[in-house]
């Protein structure tokens, strides 16, 4: 039986592997790299560094393949997703099934965590769903974004009994927590349109890595400066992966 | 100068823990152990475990304590959570006071990651309000139960651009999302009672260990395997962390 391992690898300082990643990258026989189309060359870097910093003895195969184009403004949403899911489907199991031999291990990293906002693990389920290829599958959990960004600013996510509602940039508007904290993920805007100046946000940007950057204050005070900040990284990076938490000031 | 470690160290799985953890581990000359009264012996004895297999030379000073006494049933659940909030507060800055030297690092073992409904944060906060006592503090991601449920299940939390909210048993009715997925933890009951029988749930107890339980399905379905389990379980070990993930079926 081959076994795909979706292993989740943090969000780019390679110290927040766990030792159960560390075991799963060296059980590998293959690992397959997904170019997503917007993946910068620094982020392609930065996997192939975890690899060889932890994988000892014989190295496994790398498989590099680039995801097929998605739709970026369909005209609906929920059709050009699975559109996507389907072709990448068909994708990943070619890729298993030309690179992995029966009794193998092949390992999908994933940034952050294999639970939240990827979709790894729905296409897996997908070929699973074809029935053409049999596979064991294991998960291994990562530090996400979200951790990271509570870990620099040294705060709680929940304030004391309360909810925290993870979101994107697309859904913000609808799904602001009246009385809990939001943690938005994926906005690729970050212009803060019709949100109330009194929030209070924390920032973060390239987090755990040594270009971190980290921003936090009442909104209508630092709005501007996050704006600033962000576009002059996105531009000194070339790229920018970005995360924030807004929640009502203490009553 | 001191320094405070605040160290997320996973589910119970010594595996999940980070490299990063474990180089922090190493770099405290103190740990402190504190028994939050609910603590069962295996709850410390994993702490101990992960300490001894992951420090090498020189082990640090172990500090064990007692939480103070924490009024679980409260005419007003802020002012109670406040009050004790002040009393651990004192505790904490008397035990770090009195065993460590300037220049020392001291390690707070955080179950899961210190963002996620977990208090250390805000004690710290507090004594660096007293001004009392100067320091330094770093805070080291771990892996969540909310990671680990997702890892057992082989599911991302949140539907395809959906949100996620994660919340407590206390506060479920009032924070179940009417469209995107509802974590809940620290659920004392587990009765599901008021919940629609059509969700769909995954639940999970003892995650990432070798007793890990998982069950899902229509929630009207599994609810009384899920109460019947998890009532044999806490009986069999003395204590139970269990958590599940609730979703309108898709459509």
């Amino acid at each position: 039986m081959r076994k795909l391992l979706v292993i989740g690898i943090g969000t780019g300082n390679p110290e927040h592997v766990t030792l159960q990643a560390v075991r799963a990258l060296n059980a590998a026989n293959a690992i397959f790299l997904i170019d997503k189309g917007d993946a910068k060359a620094e982020l392609l870097r930065i996997r192939r560094e975890i690899c060889e910093r932890f994988i000892e003895g014989e190295p496994p195969r790398f498989v590099e393949a680039s995801d097929p184009e998605r739709d970026r403004s369909p005209a609906d949403y929920g059709v050009a997703v699975d559109d996507w899911h389907a072709a990448r489907a068909e994708l990943y199991e070619t890729l298993i099934e030309t690179n992995l031999g029966e009794g193998e291990s092949g390992a999908f990293l994933v940034w952050g965590d294999p639970s939240l906002y990827d979709s790894t693990l729905r296409i897996i389920a997908r070929i699973r769903a074809r029935g053409r290829l049999a596979f064991d599958c294991e998960v291994i959990p990562g530090i996400t974004s979200v951790q990271a960004l509570a870990a620099g600013h040294q705060i709680p996510l929940n304030g004391i009994g309360e909810p925290v509602t993870i979101t994107t940039g697309r859904r913000l508007a609808q799904d602001l927590s009246a009385d809990g904290a939001t943690v938005v993920m994926l906005d690729g805007k970050v212009d803060f349109d019709g949100l109330d100046p009194d929030l209070t946000i924390q920032w973060g940007a390239y987090l755990g890595t040594a270009d971190e950057l980290l921003v936090s204050g009442r909104l209508g005070d630092v709005a501007e400066l996050i704006r600033t900040t962000r576009r002059e990284a996105r531009v000194r990076h070339g790229w920018i992966m970005d995360i924030y938490r807004l929640s009502r000031p203490a009553t």
